[in-house]
């Protein structure tokens, strides 16, 4: 198994020319919600999970994004209901959040 | 098929404490390079290899550290050459270099 069960990364990317990115869609406070959420269950450590700050994942068209491995799920999400989910039902339970996915053929 | 084929996503965590750090291993030199030769090498972009900046990876004590997905084989490294073993070996032909594997219950 790896080192986390299930290791998810915040694009907390900001542009500073004016562009769109992650960190200007409330990156920051989605991440710190997860975290905090994800500490509060008692999932964080190894052999668990991990919340984790990345630089741009370069999906910034479906963005703010974050992406859970090892499976290689992508999500989107609005507001805190939709971290409390994804930390519910993915990290907690290994269920796919259907309707926060990205499409798969969205990029930058 | 995940989004990339592979992720690598480097620690360039900076403590300011003075606490040991991949920041202060080399981290950044050695981001750059492998973006740089995966890059060069055409191996960047959807479906092919990302190479990520990310936050504390909680592996300090192998630091600096350096995590490939979806496979979830952690990395340490010494030098540009050791990043040029893992962009040819493992994120071109998806062999592990065993040699720079870091041992399995280190963590912070």
């Amino acid at each position: 198994m790896s080192y986390y069960q299930r290791h998810i990364f915040f694009c907390l990317n900001q542009r500073p020319n004016g562009e769109a990115c992650c960190a200007d869609r409330g990156a920051q406070r989605a991440f710190d919600h997860c975290k905090s959420r994800v500490k509060a269950e008692g999932l964080a450590g190894p052999g668990k999970v991990r919340v984790n700050k990345a630089g741009c994942l370069d999906r910034c068209a479906a963005g703010p994004v974050a992406v859970v491995y090892p499976e290689g799920v992508w999500y989107t999400y609005v507001d805190e209901h939709d971290i409390d989910e994804i930390v519910e039902r993915h990290l907690k339970h290994g269920e796919v959040v259907e309707r926060l996915l990205v499409p798969p053929h969205v990029g930058r």
